[in-house]
């Protein structure tokens, strides 16, 4: 499986990092005084293998597929708004495409399993794997071939973007669940911890949704080969297998990939977990007010770029984390040197 | 003193704040699933008391000056360097400047007390006070007149802006020191909690930069009449008191004003002792590396919108801050509504 994917190496270069340090040291500021904004650029120009990088284009995709498991009726939204969010996004009116219009992001929803036929419509991909997984609390969620197949899709659009820069985001009800659920899996956490409310459930239909994937996650580790791939497949969903692909191929062709929430961060971590290597190549953009993800980032050791309790998803904290990082290249690039602009340096 | 300032009213108002959050519930997300995007729009709105209020003109101005406090030997780059870089962000070398215009940020750099003349240069406004202030270790930095002379600077350009969302940044080596004196004096904080390494002071400069602040302070705290003025007259910096005019004006025009980092949060607290009511205009960029920039924050109850360890002053974090706002009103604005997209509710 998966033989597709290309070598990922580290982007880790001694004589690279000092050059790029030197460059951040010679511009008109203090050492290190843009924080954060500095480590962003480093990363950035390690993983183009570039100390003159600069980010011209901006991809954003939105990844859409539908869940078997809502047929346990564990959400607060109909499966329908799958579909309705897609002709959504696709026509500007959904969160996403209005703030990646802002950015200067371009933007496309990709339908990588929903469970309904689009016509063709500008700004939506179709890639359909199959109409929605099967329900993962008594089988798989999707065959090896089928998950393959979305992985595939996230990283021939990753390889033929023509982006510097790739922001990967979801949209499906009850996906929350398929990233609880793999989450708890493959880190062997309870999914007492790594079920939160999604969209909204509370009550008596959030201890439903945390009954569910407890069930689904005692079965599957049973029958689990112990692969990411494979806890992937089960309990995962077809746009959280195309956002892994995403991360994988970005990392193959050395595009960084700015990965938005709870569930992206899912999807991310399955690649990570298949190709370690891939981590040099994403930026995680916020901690979401889902529960769990902030556990996540401290068991993970990453520092997100952003706080600010979002839990929408569609790659809404992407593009906010894309601007921030915009900025830090176009300070790298663009800012005077002491010497250029007759700046007095330190005494 | 100061009569030239309108009155500042509170923007609470339930029935606009009522119709506000209906409008955001209405969009097609779950409710308050944009987090504190959602916050950031709703204060938005009721700055402008206007439920359909949009951001078209966003401006941002970098106040300097100079600090006869220099004179001490406090700081780790040249006092010289305050002009050079007025310079380099009038010509758009300087973070800030390149920042802005990433953001699509109308840019200018105010000389409101400068230690040298200037030829006009477009991007640069010349409002100059005074060629510096006096070394506040023994004397008022500012007469009273000089004091709210500057405050106007800032009051009238706010005023005068034409923006619809303002950001208010500072260049003056010296200036970390006058902030922390600020800090000490009206909050009563002793200077060992309020001084830290500003541009780079460290060892025996940073203990240097100490004991001037607190020598300055004790003198002061036994001549000050007790008035956030005073203060601000006393320690204070001509930049500094225009970023407090700024705040003020914006208040009074009913103009959001993005506050940068912890020397322009030492010129927004004199405006917010002056008129309690200006704090409902402001936004504070993010938290600085200065270490006791989080503890004023925690002290006022403020949460800034960014955390980035960036500390570099001169507006680079008020962009960054500003661009988010500018996300959360584009969505405000631009997202569709469940019925208009036809997207089902929840059940």
């Amino acid at each position: 499986m998966l033989d597709f994917i290309l070598p990922i190496r580290s982007t880790a270069n001694a004589k690279l990092e000092g050059d790029i340090r030197a460059h951040l040291d010679d511009l008109t500021k203090p050492p290190g005084s843009l924080g954060r904004l500095e480590e962003f650029a480093l990363q950035y120009c390690l993983c183009r293998q570039n100390r003159s990088a600069e980010i011209h284009v901006m991809r954003l995709f939105t990844f859409a597929g539908d869940h078997g498991i809502t047929k346990e009726g564990i959400t607060p939204y109909p499966a329908e708004v799958t579909r309705q969010m897609v002709l959504n996004m696709a026509t500007g009116g959904a969160a996403v495409s209005v703030m990646c219009k802002t950015a200067g992001i371009e933007y496309s929803v990709v339908d990588v399993g929903v469970n309904s036929v689009f016509d063709p419509l500008p700004g939506l991909i179709i890639r359909k794997v199959r109409e929605g997984t099967r329900n993962f609390l008594t089988m798989p969620a999707m065959t090896a071939a089928e998950c393959e197949s979305a992985i595939r899709v996230g990283y021939e659009l990753a390889v033929s973007s023509g982006a510097d820069m790739l922001g990967a985001g979801e949209m499906g009800i009850g996906n929350s669940s398929s990233a609880s659920a793999l989450y708890s899996l493959v880190l062997g956490v309870d999914p007492t911890q790594t079920v939160g409310p999604g969209t909204g459930s509370s009550g008596a239909l959030l201890e439903k949704k945390r009954t569910a994937v407890r069930t689904a996650v005692a079965y599957h580790r049973t029958e689990w080969d112990g692969s990411p791939f494979d806890a992937l497949r089960r309990v995962g969903g077809f746009e959280l297998a195309a956002i892994c692909g995403m991360a994988l191929g970005g990392a193959a062709k050395g595009i960084p990939v700015v990965i938005d929430g709870f569930i992206a961060s899912a999807g991310a971590l399955a690649a990570l977990l298949i190709v370690p290597n891939v981590r040099d190549y994403l930026f995680f953009s916020h901690t979401s007010a889902e529960p769990f993800h902030r556990e996540f980032y401290t068991k993970q050791s990453i520092r997100p770029v952003l706080d600010l309790d979002m839990r929408l998803g569609e790659g809404t904290g992407a593009v906010l984390a894309m601007q921030i990082i915009q900025q830090s290249m176009m300070c790298y690039a663009k800012m005077a040197t002491f010497h250029s602009a007759g700046v007095s340096n330190r005494e």
